[in-house]
């Protein structure tokens, strides 16, 4: 992938703008966001209790990422309105963290990276509502982009 | 402040509620959150850009940060609609870091936690989409609540 | 039309998911939904008056009705976004009912059921708000699909 | 309660309007309000897995119901916007079919009967979103308000 | 009424916020605003079959625009969340002309200007609309505040 | 381009409908609207000092302007839902005057006229937000579309 080297959703101005996609190809497009919620193992306990038929903890945050990736062009102001084909968000429990997954897709003329980045984040953030009574210090961190495909500049992922 | 020893959003079968606060006393009540924008020099060269005339990055990323706070009630989906007196947003620049640190008030009979957090991770995302075609590996880290007051568990500062 | 044997918005862990359908074939689509408005013969007299030039009781219903078919992929969470390219809402008034019809159609990956079953609802809740000083025991009943056409699984009729 | 002759909504002329409110007392009000989904038994048999560890069906219609309460006023058109003290759903599971119970809470100058009853309908169209490929001929059916209290107009109780 | 000398949306650093109303009296508050729609004569005659049963141009129009007032922080950044107590929309028929006037109450700590003027501009874009196809060519046009009431700057009226 | 001879948002009953774009071609669509603001000299000296580092008037305007663009289907209820590929807003600062202009671009199976006028009015309520308090009486006028070519009636421009 080559990068940019000025910021695209400024024009010759410096004014932002929603830039132009209309000449670019429609392809299948891919991208998966990461981030971590760090809280303390006292709230693990009771997040755990989710894999027993009683808790709604993850099913909560997990519907609220999806939603939220629909919404994506609604709080990112220059985003492109994207129809998404697929929405989908794992998590993975530690001893005092709450890995957060998310990858999205679309066929479209742009790509869905923030998509899944706002999928991350407000799973991210759901869980942080449904915990902060009991850890109010809970943080939200290392939320970044791990690949994406599809599009002129082809396949990036994080490290490579 | 005392914390709570389960997780209030949750009812005795373990299913999500949106709890009733209807009892609680209307007080004033702020929330000051914050997190860290992690790029590159050469974005954060760019980014200054916005000290000149010509560049709407910073204004972009905060008016996406100011909308998104008044917009909590629909992201997380067991929030209160919470009419929000005062939203503000600063941007600190560093070497290849953006310091992003937002304030929520209202008068009311909940807290705005959510909001000032909402606030700064939209920010956040904002950023990572005006400046992704340079750094597609930029990171959002460390969104945490600062300092919260009002309401019956008083004032609550992260680290006491 | 065949029938799934498994909740397909599920995967292998029973979790909730937005499913792909981005390997679908892009289709004509349409959808015909229905519901039943139970009220009183003295609401239905009044709502009558809406066929003298005064009153707005139906037209308020009929765009509530579509512009919420455009929302459904923001009120059911894990519908896709499918912008539709027509929708049409018919009222029959009986003595002491209102029948609710509603068709959506699009050109794209997935059915619009849930469009034309959302606008059915809307426009029946909205019926509710306008006659319930009068009598606030009206009901909204037999909302269901009709037929749907387009798509791998052909044409659905109620009945068949 | 006494009732209403005339609809609210409508002016002198017939002309939609959201009503003044103004100068109606604060006072607390409850609304609840419920309908039945009536499916198969076999789609019973695989919601019923939802007292398992696996399924996300009836948390994801939860959600559903309690979001969309908190949209009523963006839905119904004549609607005020109500802050909500409190949203619940509940079901129930039966043979072939899931009665849903929502209730909802505010202090305020108008009732919460539309948003019971928005709650009810969508979390419905939310189990036949996700059911339909089982079962597309499901219906949605008796959605009404069963109580109310709060206001001038006191308590009403379906049937009294 | 006095008037500031200087833009109250921006900080002494000149960066946008929405500004702290925390400290206001809550006090009831009125405002009143207008705008011509200005098309053709044939237009016009279409249009005033709305006064026949058959045509729902100006209900449209009418719950379109009370429907935006409700949004009006949505769409304005810096904007309140307001809870309106009333929302009014009149038109008058002119040989080519469309004059809306819109009217929104609250009781709050700050004035509902915008959420009348919201109110007038989204109804003359949707008679924009239904006409377009017909005068593609019509214009929306004086649209301004013509008086407001409560709030400690006191009663204003155009020309005054 | 041909006009058309009666309100193409009404069926033969004069009900308002979403008119079926199904069966048109997908082109590429561009629309062009512009308005003006009017307020005072004293204003205008104020938001020229958008053009030091200091202020974010214009900026707040033109994301206000973007963002409004993608909720159009949201605000006029007989409009499609239009993925757009580029918003672009322009402002020309005159001696007490505020041009606005806006352009909408897409490729669909409709236009994008009232994409590009609601940009230009939202813009320009937000410009009236951010001066009320030093000139409430500013006024927006000459709202209109200046040019659209795509579809099947094919380029329009005013004055044509």
């Amino acid at each position: 992938m080559t990068e940019s080297t000025h910021l695209t959703h400024l024009d010759a101005d410096g004014r932002a703008r929603m830039i132009d996609v209309g000449h670019k190809a429609e392809t299948s497009r891919v991208a998966v966001a990461s981030g971590r919620f760090v809280t303390t193992r006292k709230v693990l306990t009771l997040v755990r209790a989710d894999n027993l038929p009683k808790a709604d903890v993850l099913a909560t945050a997990r519907i609220a990422g999806i939603s939220a990736a629909k919404k994506t062009s609604e709080l990112i102001p220059l985003c492109h309105q994207v129809p998404l084909s697929s929405v989908k968000i794992d998590f993975r429990l530690g001893e005092d963290t709450i890995e957060i997954e998310a990858s999205a897709k679309t066929r479209g003329q742009t790509g869905v990276e923030m998509e899944a980045l706002t999928a991350v984040t407000i799973a991210g953030l759901t869980l942080h509502d449904m915990v902060k009574a009991v850890d109010p210090g809970a943080t939200l961190t290392d939320v970044r982009l791990d690949s994406k495909s599809g599009g002129k500049r082809g396949h990036w992922t994080r490290g490579d």
